[in-house]
């Protein structure tokens, strides 16, 4: 999986960042968390074609994460698509897209599956499909506001290269044939078998926006390959964090340290902050693999040890 | 005034182009005419402040036409906007407005005044402030839609520089001092007074989209200093437009020629065209002061005759 992050601003719109949208990227399938305002036109300057979005996942019901997805489904009504998407939303945008004559459930021309969220959720689980798995917790924002984490079970044909070396596995071709299914024969004639060295977790990412530091963030984050939380403001404005229902740099980066996760994107950050180099090492001082995100780079989402991912026709 | 098209393309988005939305500025007045998705994020590029628009006249609630709306309410309501805005709009974009948390009329920190067109008009005023009038008239487009059509008085200190040159005046002291509402003896002995020369007729923006030709545009466009014309199509697509209800370049250039419009912006032109000089020249052979419209650039609205404006404190 890899992530990149279409926009990281927060609610007011600035010349240079856009308001909340992030791709997951799993292979050709596209997954987007959160649709602020100009979303569609990030997509296609980021070369992320529309018709790859099987599922929209959308945090809470203020402008700056929702109101992109009116014209998105417009362009996908246009483009004449016929797959069926889902979208998981608290409950009450279905009604309010269902507002917009020419894009509501009857009029377009593929199938939309709402799964709407309701106030008292704890935990649930809001798409499957085989390999991966989406779920949702609330978040405390005021305003109903919720988390994911999506999880992705390992490639059948991705070992743990650490451990085949620590076993004794040397030669890239055994490597191979261990990606391959088949046992080999070390030099110390040990016999390693493609079992002893299979990935037994796969890769997590976990997306916490718009939240002061919560439970519910620290669950969604726990033991994540990468973690996007926001961070509106430094820890030097954590009292205006505080009133706003908002997280600082070093909220994020104690939740990040806290739940174990491996990486931390920090995002959603206040157009009062022109440089944002010191929210970094603000975050770093906490937790040292904390970056500010960046818009249309490419984050891979990978296992914590070497990810060894050999194709059986390499 | 001037006009500053912000959006030239049709419903498809496009990398290098934006939906629907042009800008009529009036000395520090803005009125914004149509809305497409991400126009809040083409003002901010323009150097346009959202707190200057005063009113907001939408065609047809299309998508391309209207969806940026609700993200610059968003805005203006997020920067404590407090001056009041009129949305001149086909009825039914008020509920829509209203089916959204946050910017509904009662959220909202300012008074937004609705004007709700019904698909009976035929010619209403729809907007007037002190030397400024703002009427529509029904489109032709299979979609209730309108046009509109802003006129403006002269300036009092505005003269008409060609016809005081007639009468013999050449100093610029003299040209000044008409401006100022004196009379000025001219070297042949004759006296001109301001009432001899000052303009008589105002300015006049018409906006016409989405429409195939009609008795509406053409009315609307009636010596028009500026008209902006769908031309959606090339005339060797006429049956296309004729089709989908909208217009080719020399249906717009005909109806600018027979309306006596002074020059003609043509836009909302199809994604499929990438190089657009043909189809300016399309028009050009029917009616020669033709233009693509182009983002981002200021075209001014000026009389037909020359402008000659002298501040008294000049």
């Amino acid at each position: 999986m890899e992530l990149i992050p279409l926009g990281t601003s927060s609610a007011s719109i600035v010349r240079d960042r856009g308001l909340s949208a992030y791709v997951l990227r799993d292979k050709g399938s596209v997954f987007l968390f959160d649709c602020g305002d100009g979303t569609q036109f990030r997509l296609l300057k980021a070369n992320i074609r529309r018709s790859r979005i099987k599922a929209i996942f959308i945090s809470h019901l203020h402008g700056d994460h929702y109101l992109g997805i009116f014209g998105l489904l417009t362009s996908m009504f246009l483009e004449g698509r016929k797959a069926p998407l889902t979208i998981v939303a608290p409950r009450g945008l279905a009604d309010i897209v269902d507002a917009h004559p020419g894009i509501s459930s009857s009029d377009l021309s593929f199938p939309v599956q709402y799964v709407n969220l309701d106030e008292d959720l704890e935990l649930e689980e809001v798409y499957r499909e085989p390999g991966l798995q989406v779920s949702t917790r609330p978040l405390e924002h005021g305003k109903f506001c919720v988390g994911y984490r999506a999880e992705k079970k390992p490639e059948p044909n991705q070992i743990d290269g650490k451990l085949a070396t620590a076993l004794g596995v040397t030669d890239p071709e055994q490597f191979q044939k261990l990606a391959q299914g088949l046992p080999v024969d070390t030099s110390s004639g040990y016999t390693v078998s493609p079992d002893q060295v299979r990935y037994q977790t796969g890769t997590v990412f976990a997306y916490v926006t718009d939240t002061r530091p919560c439970q519910g963030g620290l669950d969604l984050a726990n033991n994540a390959d990468l973690l996007v939380h926001e961070a509106t403001f430094s820890k030097s404005d954590a009292k205006h964090a505080r009133d706003t229902r908002h997280s600082t740099t070093d909220d994020a980066a104690l939740l990040a340290k806290n739940a174990g996760a491996k990486k931390l994107l920090l995002t959603h950050i206040s157009s009062r902050y022109r440089d944002t180099v010191f929210l970094e090492n603000e975050a770093r001082a906490v937790f040292p693999n904390s970056e500010i995100a960046q818009e249309y780079r490419t984050y891979p989402i990978v296992p914590e040890r070497i990810e060894l991912q050999i194709s059986p026709f390499a």
